[in-house]
This record gives structure tokens, C-alpha cells and sequence, in this order.
């Protein structure tokens, strides 16, 4: 079985059609609208409708720092929703819809591996049901009317020198992230420094993921900050009259995705923001709907802990009430001996010391799940063929040494029936007492606490150093009232610290906030550290040129 | 019924749901894909299957130049093929997809209008099924390829001066027509001037329009010209190694859309470049699939008939081999006094005077239609209630004069059943012997008078000028070997000649070409005439303004 690749797993699924994945969660037919014959939209309002039903148990998914080896976060959150299904368990599992920037890079799909998938693949990792692609529409639609009314006249003084707000494709594309826009005369728009970003990146991804309901996105849409006036005051979408046409470019994307595993488990795939430039979890709209559909749900936040899972608690939780039963943090052998200092091509072969040098950046994850946020956690060793017994052996007693179970795991060749050990443990704990969810650091604390607080007792570091730039800016954004907001720090995937390079469990480290802005909508302060930048570009080799669609409509080289 | 708006209309329909007209035109199951209850994709492997079965007949609809008073050229077309329905006549009506740069504009939606429109409205005038969202991305992958390549190491030695290749939005933002891309630093590009075209304007979307097939498609894109060497050579797609990422983002786009009239006639709605800034026509694969699969299509071309019929025919017709058995030219009394001088305030009163001075606009392009090309037409004259007997009576007397008949059509009111005149004589000009096709120009033309024969005998204008850049361009185009090419000129859509103020039937004008750029891929050469620009700006009330979406999801404002 494990020979075939995912993409040719993918293929030879036997998909079932969509509504027969809507009456497993008990939708009736005026509930979903077909996308082709295997997604489907499933009709927000629904939520409302279920209001009475009591929430099913949401299981968070995370992970350590990825690494080149691969951990397989979204393989593990799949397979464990194909292993509680097995185990008799109403279960739904909700997650991020890909971006097309890391499918045309490097990383190809995102879709879980193996055995353990969403499908259909390809579709999933392409255009899906659009909702990315009006997402950048809405963004760019506020800019648009942004310039064109500097262009006619600037009723609200708007300074072309502060206009904050940027515009978004859903690509990596380094050329666009600074440009010199309205160039070629005065009917031809104002001159000014203009930049992209990428659309998972954008507020309105954000504002998308936090949105309760159609009213509630739109009062967000309208809180956005675009700018500033010559005279200091901030001007936002609702004075430039955006909120009704945006919430219009948005409205069908905001009912959540329904597809299906290998095995025919439900998933609601809805929202993507990145969690190392963004929020990084899937919309609170498909949270909440899976939650009232099934007993269990099983969800995932992006990149390690420290971003991903930091954000889903600190940020998604907390603004919209939602709490965890538990956590699984994904780990694997490899990506440990990785984080222990060995390359790439030589993680195959058994490596006790550079486990051990690595452990300790998933011993920290582990710690800071418990301890910081009071939340049970089980680890989920994700097994590879390579692993030896005795790696096996060491990461177990490391985890248990914390008082915490850790599980293999082998649902990438085994599917769900490879991740049952790990669903009795997730059942286990979500049975235990449940203790008040804890946060990193209370909405009274000043933004520069706040940050501290998320490098000193998430990250382990020792402290934060804020550019004159990002003093004044944090300075002023507490002035405009933003100080209750949380903080959404953008900072590489790979390291604790703001240095991608620093693995395992760097100490001593202090974390660089070079700028701040609010996202007044989506209802946090995003700081930005080190060099990380919301407009990836494409490698030497982009993913893109392998990328083919033969006479019959097959495409190849996704995966 | 008449004091209803477009959009209430619109929304009291009592759709059907697409399977049922998707059997209307004889479709398996196994042949379409649902897009939600109302709109669905078609296979356009159909095509191929049907190889066998003879092609219907095909109608195209042009009109006079547009004016602010309206002509009703989508009512038309629409009513028209309902009409043809209520004659008992298997029809399908073959239409462009709207993009959003007019609905946030000023045009609003288009999908007819009063009782013949297409439905669902709102939908089509938004997102639709994602087609735009597909062409938007793929152009702007190429361009990324592009400019990663000039940073990588720049292997193919491109000219970042000499880059042709634009980036793309479906957007109105004049502030993105002239850029410099690539500042901050030589980790973030090269900088170059730079610039954004609006979706409808790209050569991805003329290729996505002029192609046969998936395999046509993948050529077709690696063939497009991106830019030159250093040496001066041309650069294209497939030196990027972009084509097959190109074309997986197009695929299933590729597919037909497939919805229906408020009486439930299909329509196929597939590929929408604007006839001002591009060639202006619905899909290629779109209107052969219709003539498989009815006996009647109505297809319709952008604009006025200068320039939607002009590259419908010289275009369209000459490179993928369809031939239309008739055209309807649909004029208003009221935009014809519009020609004639009268301002939009004045148009409800009868003006004989003003409607003498403007008919001699319709008379030019009823000439153009019969003389130039040889394709038999009729008149429609689209009925206002404020058009008095004499109005009418000077219209069809005029039109007569010529040897053509003029049918009086009110399917604003009254749906197919105001289209029955109009019905009627189509199928009468169907079964006429039919004519060869002639073309304005020759394959064997130099470019230049490609350019002059357009202007002659279709604008009639006295000649071009062009400027020394144009002229240089054209001749390097020459050498480079597209001398063969049709040409697709970018002119305004409100006068037979380059300068939107003179309205009617002007003469003695001359027209200036200032440059000109191939689209190899779609196989002909671009040259843009007077101030028309490949991006259209927002005006200084954008429509966007008014839309809104309320608590339940209905969209307000649109229309």
C-alpha cells in the first residue's frame, strides 16, 4: 500500500457523493448546496437553527516546529477524525482551506498523506469553491475605492503617505510586495508607496475567520482601518462606504465547505489564514457548525504550537468563546532529530544524541499547552518507517517523564485504523474534569506586556526589543483605543525565537517587534518580527513548473 | 408587471433546478456538474462525443454604438431565444460572463433586463462559478514565474524593460495602471515599471476564449509572449515553463456554464472579454457546444457591431472556423436621438429631427453587416414605452430604405412572447440559401492594412495614422512572424471612430494607433486607438456604494 504516492491514493478514492456526507451530520437537503458532486456549501444559518443542541467536544491538533522532515499535522488530525469514526463517534473535523501560494512554491498540497486525506485533492488544493478568491476580491474592491476616492476629490483627507491598507493576491509573488502605485499623471490615480500581500495574510481573511454571522462580518468589514487622515484621525472601510459591496463579494463564502476523508468522514474545510503571518485557524463559523453537527471535532492550527495553537487560544478562543477539550501536539522522529541539528539526507538512520538534542522543543510545547494554558494534551508520535525502536522508546519516556501520555501513530498507511490508540486517549481526556481554559496574558495587560508575555512564557524567551517605530506605534494604536485587543504576532514557523535557524528549545533569545498595525475588524493588534513578511516569494524552482494537466483533464505533479 | 426593477424580477423567479434544463438539452447526468441548485458546469468533452451530430443554426446580436440611453442588446438576445423556445424550436443562447470591474462601477449587472434576463442574477454578477477568479490567477502566476525568473538568476536573460506581460484584477483600479514593481532592495525583486489590466482585457482570457480544447488551451498558453531578451527575442509562457500550471488553474473552467432565462431556455455563459479593450465574445467551446446541442443559437457580441461584430466575424469566426446564418442589430429610438444630439434628460419626448440625425449610426452598421461580411440581418427595435407611432415608423421606413426589414420587439415587458416578430424573421433569414462569409481583410494584409481596412470599411473613417512607436512595433511584430494575425483594436465603444464624443455616423475622421503587442497565444495582434486603457477607473460614485446584503443574505443594489 504505502508505495503509491498521495496523489495516486487521492485517485483511486472512492469518493461517495456529497450528500451522502451530509446525511451522516444529519443535514437535511435544503441545508447544502452541491459544488460539483463531491463539496458542497453547507447554509451558515444553520447554526442559529441548532441553537438548543448541545456542542460536541472540540479536540485542538497541533504541533511542533515544522521542520524539512515533515511532522504531518493534517495527516494526524485526519486520521485521528477517521479513527473516532471507527470507534463509533459522530465526528466532523474542521480545518484551513489551502492557499494556491505554497501550491505553485514549494510545498505542494495540504490535504493530509497517505492513507490519512481530504478529498477531492486536487480541487481542494486548486480553486476549492472559490471563497479565497472572493476574499482577494474583497480586499481589492476596498482598495480600489480606497484610491479612486483620493482620486475624486479626497472628501475625507486621506494622506497618501498613510494609507495602511494593502492590496492581496492569493500568490507568492515578491515582486509586488513594494511598489510605487497611481504613476503616470493626475488621471491616473495619486503617486504613492503601495505594497501586496498575500491574501491568507489579509484583515478580510481574518475578519472572515472571526465572523459569527453575515451582520457581524459586515460590522467588522466596516471597523477596518485603511488609513489615516492629514489630520492624524483614522478612516475606515465603513467611511468609504465598502462594508455592503464586500459582505455582497462574500456572502456565498461564508457558509462553510463540507468534503470527506479517504474514509468518508465529514469535514468542514473553511477559512485559511497562515498561522506564521496570520491568526491560523479555520473560520469560527465552521467550528461552530461542526460542533453542533457531531459529537466530536476534531480541528487543527497552523505551523508549531507557538503560533498555530498560541493563536487559536489567545485569539480565536478567547474573542469567540470557544474552548478545547484537549490538545494532540504531532511530532515525529525525524523532525526531532532535525530540531536535534541532522540534515535532511541523513534522518534515516538512527540518531539517539540529535533526538535527545531535539525533544526538548516538543518537551516545551507540551509544557506550555498544560502548564500556560491549563489544557490536557496527549502527544502524537507519528510513525515513519525509518524510526527505530529505540528513538520510538526515547520520545515516549521524555513525554511520560511530564505526566503526559504520548501515542504512535500510523495513520498515513494504515488510515483511521492506524489512529485508534491515539482517538482512546483524545476520548480519555475529553472525559476528564474540564479546567477553565487559561490564556497567555489578560486583554488589561498594555500591548507591549502582551507581547512579552507571549515570548516570555510561550516562545521561552527573555524579553522583547520594539523598535522606535513599533514603541510609537503601539503607543498610538492604545491612544485610538485598540489596547484591549489581543496580539497576533507574525514571526517565522521554524524556531521559538524570531530566527529560523535557532531550532530545538533556544534560550536567552530576545524577539525583535520591528512594526505594529491594528486589524480593527478581525479585532486584534498584529506586531511583526524579524524578517518574516506577509508576501512570500516563489523558490529558484517554483512547484509550478512540475504542474501538468494531460488530454483527459488529469493533472499531475500537485503532490 | 413593467413597474417591477430588474432585480425583483429577478428574485420572484420560479427557477428550475439545472438538471432539468440540463435534460432540456439532452444531457446525461454523467455530462454536467451542479454549481449550487441553479447553475451547473458542462463537459466540454460533450463536444467530441457529439462530433457526429450536425451543427443548429447560429444567430449572432449585435447593435448600434451604446449610448447612456441604453440599447437593451442582452434583453434581446435573451427574449429572443425565448421566443424561439415558445415557436417550438430547441434553442440555447450563448452569452459572455459579467465582471465584477462593471457591477462596482457603473454599469451594474448584465443579464438582461424586465421579463428577459437570465437568472440567477445575483450570482452571475458576482462570483458566478469562478471562471474569472481562474483566469485572474493564472495570469498572475505567469507572472510571477516571470519576474521569480528575473530574480533567480535571470537564466533566459530577460530584459526587465522589455517586459510585455501584465499582472491582471477583475477589478475597476485606475491606481494599478502604471507601477513600478519590485522596490526595497534586491531580495525583492527588480525593479521595473510595471502595470495591472483588468481580467476581461488579459490575452489569457481571449486565449481561454479562442480555444478548442484542453490540448489547444496548453498550447495556446505556452505560446503567449511575455517579454524580450536583452538580444531582443522574444520571451514566452512556455520558455517559463508555466503552461501546465496555467492550464490545471484553468480546467475546470474550461467547462461551459450552463443556467437559464426566467423561462427556463438554457444558456450557456462561458469566457466575457470586453469587445472596447478585447475581442469581445463568449467561448469558442461554449458556442459549439450550444450548436450540438440545439437547433437555434443566440449568441451576441460585444458593444456595437464597429466593434463586438467586427471581431465576432473577423476574429472569432475566422480562427475557429463558426459561421453565423444571420444577425440581428438591435437599436432604441432612444439611444438613436441620443446619437442625434439629445441629451438623456430630453430623451422621453418625440424628436424626429435628433432620431433623423442619429439613424444614419444604425444605417452604418446594417451596411457594415450586409455589405462587408454578406450575413443577412434584421432590426430589432427595442420598444420603450415612451416611443411614439411616428419614432417607429421613421425607424423601419429608414431601415427598409436598404432592403432589410425592422421588427419591433418588446420582450422587456412581455418576455419570448414580445420576441415572436423577431423570431419569426430569423428563421426566415435562416433558411435563406446561405451566403459565403467574407472577412473586412485578408490574412495576406500587411498589419498596417489590416488596420486600414477595419477603419475604411467598418468605422468609415478615412484612414490611420500611426505613431512612429506603433509603426516600429508593428514591424518588428512582422519580422517576428504574427504578419498573418487578424488584429483586435482597442477602440471606444461610443463612436464609429476613436474619439467618444463624435456620436452618429461620423466621417472624415481619422484614427490613431499609438502602439501595438501580439497575443500569440490567442493568435492575433492588439493595437490600442486613441486614450482607451486596458483599465478601466471607478467614478466618483462608485455603484459599489449602494450595494448591500441584509441579515437573511439578499443582496441589495446590485442593479
Amino acid at each position: 500500500m504505502a508505495h503509491l504516492s498521495d496523489m495516486e491514493i487521492a485517485r483511486q478514492a472512492q469518493m461517495r457523493p456529497v450528500g451522502q456526507i451530509a446525511e451522516k451530520l444529519g443535514l437535511k437537503e435544503a441545508d447544502w448546496e452541491p459544488y460539483g458532486r463531491y463539496k458542497a456549501k453547507v447554509n451558515l444559518k444553520l447554526i442559529d437553527k441548532m441553537q438548543e443542541q448541545p456542542d460536541g467536544k472540540l479536540v485542538l491538533v497541533t504541533a511542533i516546529n515544522p521542520t524539512p522532515a515533515g511532522e504531518g499535522k493534517t495527516t494526524v488530525s485526519v486520521g485521528l477524525g477517521d479513527a473516532l469514526s471507527r470507534l463509533g463517534k459522530r465526528t466532523a473535523i474542521a480545518l484551513r482551506e489551502p492557499s494556491l501560494g505554497p501550491v505553485f512554491g514549494v510545498k505542494g498540497g495540504a490535504a493530509g498523506g497517505g492513507y490519512a486525506q481530504v478529498v477531492p485533492m486536487d480541487e481542494l488544493n486548486l480553486h476549492f469553491t472559490g471563497d479565497l478568491h472572493a476574499i482577494t476580491a474583497a480586499n481589492n474592491l476596498l482598495a480600489a475605492l480606497l484610491d479612486n476616492h483620493i482620486q475624486q476629490g479626497n472628501a475625507l483627507g486621506i494622506d497618501p503617505r498613510r494609507v495602511t491598507w494593502k492590496r492581496a493576491l492569493d500568490m507568492n509573488d515578491r515582486q509586488l510586495r513594494q511598489i510605487v502605485s497611481g504613476l503616470g499623471g493626475r488621471m491616473q490615480g495619486m503617486p504613492r508607496e503601495d505594497g501586496f500581500q498575500i491574501t491568507v495574510a489579509s484583515e478580510v481573511m481574518a475578519i472572515f475567520c472571526l465572523a459569527k454571522d453575515l451582520k457581524d462580518l459586515k460590522k467588522r468589514l466596516a471597523a477596518i482601518v485603511v488609513g489615516y487622515t492629514y489630520a492624524g484621525k483614522a478612516v475606515t472601510a465603513g467611511d468609504l462606504k465598502a462594508e455592503g459591496a464586500m459582505c455582497a463579494l462574500l456572502k456565498d463564502a461564508l457558509n462553510p465547505n463540507l468534503v470527506q476523508t479517504l474514509e468518508h468522514t465529514p469535514v468542514l474545510i473553511h477559512g485559511g489564514p497562515f498561522a506564521n503571518i496570520a491568526h491560523g485557524c479555520n473560520s469560527v463559523i465552521a467550528t461552530r457548525m461542526a460542533l453542533k453537527l457531531a459529537d466530536y471535532v476534531v480541528t487543527e492550527a497552523g505551523f508549531g504550537a507557538d503560533l498555530g495553537a498560541e493563536k487559536f487560544l489567545d485569539i480565536k478562543c478567547r474573542l469567540s468563546g470557544l474552548r478545547p477539550h484537549c490538545a494532540v501536539i504531532v511530532a515525529t522522529v525525524r523532525a526531532l532529530k532535525s530540531h536535534g541539528g541532522v540534515a535532511k539526507d541523513a534522518l534515516n538512520e538512527e540518531n539517539i544524541p540529535a533526538l535527545k538534542a531535539g525533544l526538548p522543543n516538543l518537551l516545551r510545547h507540551v509544557r506550555n499547552i498544560t502548564q500556560v494554558y491549563h489544557l490536557p494534551v496527549v502527544v502524537a508520535l507519528n510513525r515513519f518507517p525509518t524510526d527505530t525502536q529505540a528513538e520510538v522508546d526515547s520520545v515516549l519516556e521524555a513525554v511520560n517523564a511530564l505526566g503526559v501520555k504520548a501515542v504512535l501513530c500510523d495513520v498515513w498507511a494504515k488510515g483511521g485504523e492506524g489512529g485508534k490508540a491515539l482517538a482512546q486517549e483524545v476520548l480519555a481526556l475529553c472525559e476528564k474534569p474540564r479546567q477553565a481554559l487559561h490564556f497567555a496574558y489578560e486583554d488589561t495587560l498594555s500591548l507591549e506586556e502582551k507581547v512579552e508575555a507571549v515570548v516570555q512564557k510561550v516562545y521561552g524567551g527573555e524579553g522583547v526589543d520594539f523598535t522606535a517605530a513599533a514603541k510609537r506605534e503601539l503607543k498610538k494604536l492604545e491612544q485610538d483605543g485598540f489596547g484591549a485587543c489581543p496580539v497576533c504576532v507574525a514571526k517565522t514557523q521554524y524556531s521559538f525565537s524570531d530566527d529560523p535557524k535557532k531550532l530545538g528549545a533556544p534560550e536567552g533569545f530576545r524577539v525583535t517587534v520591528r512594526s505594529a498595525k491594528v486589524s480593527a475588524g478581525a479585532g486584534f493588534v498584529v506586531v511583526l518580527t524579524g524578517d518574516i513578511m506577509t508576501m512570500p516569494g516563489l523558490p529558484k524552482v517554483p512547484a509550478a513548473e512540475q504542474i501538468d494537466v494531460d488530454e483527459q483533464g488529469e493533472i499531475t505533479g500537485l503532490f
